[in-house]
């Protein structure tokens, strides 16, 4: 009988692979490679002649010199939202003003009144389509905010929306409380009664429920102060929650720097972040989630400061923001050529940004995010000649297979 | 017994139609409308209500509420190549400089010595991908350029893969000769000789051979001067074929105007061009055509000036000029978006541009385009609620069906 450790539920064989694991530089690639799952996890990783004697798999799959790279995280979405904004996009291109938007309902007031209207079944029908044009680039995890309820009962909807994803399609979806988004209409302006109401109803709400896995709050001049996420953060960490933070997108309010003080795991967006932000993320080990979607569909002109990330060693993700209003994009692939094109981020950045490091960004780095023995076996197995096809290629979808825990 | 006028070989119903027909703004959009096909010609296209009396049709199919637009057309590619370029990307991002790059092989040249070598086989299966990428948004209509071979077999190589994608896939191939593209190495740098190739064997060769459907060349300081160009198009009109140019990418050299002096279907790119140049392009009836994936991609800033081209209303197409130097790009609807964000252009416009005015830029708008009793049944049937989600989504593919010919 066959010694049960050398048993595989499935080996790849005849593959290249990208592992994202080990020290040095470059992204581990190795040549004549095979990845090996027992029960979803990664059993074996490595090339195929350091395979140990006597492996035996109930399923081989030859991968014919195709690429395996870590299944891709998409490490910061609005996935999950009522209505759309494709018809404030029409106008604005017709020059329309923003008070005429306004009156034709526009805006993230829109997409709060079509949240607060669609039930959890609609919200999730309508979040699918989305989450498949995702999926069938080789993304295996999610992160999905809410945010666009800005009420406890909206916002803990929204969560079981994004939990319910995870049962529709085999990916890992983790959620994220984001109820410090913006003010609510009803609010009439009284932030601090706003931010009472997320500190003291929905933080405790959510966790209680077990709807979040973390909590993030957008700290900007025309959404809340440093002194007010400060209080959404000490109340998250009452509750257990780690956070997260966008931060830094439309000026300098030291976001990064704020977030780093409380050990967020990511900080996002960070166009305007300084050196001060950047080493204090480093020292914190904040990862910094970059956000090319959301600069393009608003055409920014502050490139976030990559140069200061990659001097003091802050991690880079990237990410979609997959959100009506500033990033209607479903794409980690076209992410990645804007990133590099607008950004100039590398292709090794690139890479490492929507695996590995996406996955450092949600806290799971021990679960996900490089191709290493223990870890989940998510795996996106590409028809492509070189790792650098994916960043480089517009609109083409060069994805194999996909693997999620092991199938 | 039927009368044969009113049975149709097949009929869509229930449908939101974009017909881009008749006078007046807008898009010619209709509610409840229905279109039927005889013969892989529409037979019917209005509201439902409107059909004749005692139609009948061999197969019904209900769209609905689905919206139903012409197949798109893209109108400039140049989709036939040996190789790619994504290690040449991945260097400059890298840091590497035009010599290092020159020296591991990468620019234009990389692209002619792999087209040279890759036999018309392998010319046409490294095609494939790509016009099944930009098949499954709805194209049913491509123009193809050679201009990778710049010696009269691989032009002609070049050119035959292109027909062959037509009998590969059911698709409308229209070719266009590109010879002056580029000097090859052997030229050593004499152009006029170049050129004598180009008018004296190339545009005869293809001509003679029924390959080329119509003449372009690159006309620009760092390619061929207007004289040069001059040259090109005088030898297309004594070959019976009509012309387009690269035209005002990178410098005003006065292309549009030479373009439209000598009638040309289109004058491409044209980020440089003057009043001067777009009021002759008005009156010549000369197509704008404008690339924003070879914008993006090389980080150009000068914007092509849409409102020039908006009051001499010249014709504006889009198309995604697919590359592998300057425009990896296989997405018409992710080339709308860019011509949105961009260059403002309108979801109206964005809308015509990759229908009927890319089928006047290509000479055939008699044929395809629009939704028009007579034309080719080339149809894109859509999962959305309103035409603007086309352009403003990014990464998402909404075709629910795509007909080329009637099915
Ligand atoms: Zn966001
Ligand atoms: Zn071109």
């Amino acid at each position: 009988m066959a010694d049960g450790r050398k048993r595989y539920d499935r080996i790849w064989l005849g593959a290249r692979l990208l592992t994202l694991d080990g020290a040095g530089p470059g992204l581990g690639a190795i040549e004549n490679g095979a990845v090996a799952c027992r029960d979803g996890r990664i059993a074996f990783v490595g090339r195929e002649a350091d395979l140990p004697g006597g492996w035996d798999a109930a399923e081989r799959v030859a991968c014919e010199g195709r690429w395996i790279t870590p299944g891709l995280v998409d490490c910061h979405t609005h996935l999950v939202y009522g209505g759309d904004r494709a018809h404030e996009f029409e106008l604005r291109l017709a020059g329309a003003s923003y008070e005429e938007i306004a009156r034709a309902g526009g805006g993230i007031v829109s997409t709060v009144a079509a949240t607060r209207e669609a039930d959890e079944d609609a919200l999730v029908g309508a979040a699918l389509p989305r989450l498949d044009a995702l999926l069938a680039e080789g993304v295996t995890t999610i992160e999905i905010k809410s945010g666009y309820g800005l009420d406890v009962a909206t916002e803990m909807k929204q969560l079981r929306a994004a939990r319910r994803l995870a049962a529709e399609r085999p990916v890992s979806v983790t959620t994220t409380l984001l109820g410090a988004h913006a003010l609510p209409p009803e609010a009439k302006g009284d932030k601090a009664a706003f931010i009472d109401l997320v500190c003291r109803e929905m933080i405790p709400a959510a966790a209680n429920a077990g709807l979040a896995d973390a909590v993030d709050a957008f700290c900007e001049g025309i959404a809340f102060s440093t002194d007010e996420t400060a209080r959404v953060f000490e109340a998250a960490k009452a509750a257990g929650l780690p956070v997260k933070l966008h931060a830094d997108q439309l000026s300098n309010l030291h976001g990064a720097r704020l977030a780093a003080h409380h050990a967020a795991l990511s900080a996002d967006h960070l166009e305007h972040t300084d050196d001060e932000g950047a080493a204090a993320m480093a020292r914190a080990g904040t990862v910094a989630v970059l956000l090319p979607g959301a600069f393009y569909f608003i055409r920014e002109t502050k490139v976030p400061p990559v140069a200061l990330f990659r001097r003091h060693a802050v991690p880079m993700a990237l990410a979609t923001d997959c959100n009506p209003g500033t990033s209607p994009l479903t794409s980690l692939l076209l992410t990645m050529n804007m990133a590099a094109t607008l950004f100039r981020m590398t292709v090794d950045e690139c890479l490492a940004a929507v695996t590995r490091e996406a996955a450092r960004a949600l806290g799971r780095l021990d679960e996900i995010g490089t191709l290493s023995v223990g870890k989940s076996c998510d795996l996106a197995i590409w028809n492509i000649e070189r790792p650098a096809e994916l960043v480089y290629r517009m609109g083409l979808n060069p994805l194999h297979a996909r693997v999620w825990r092991g199938r």
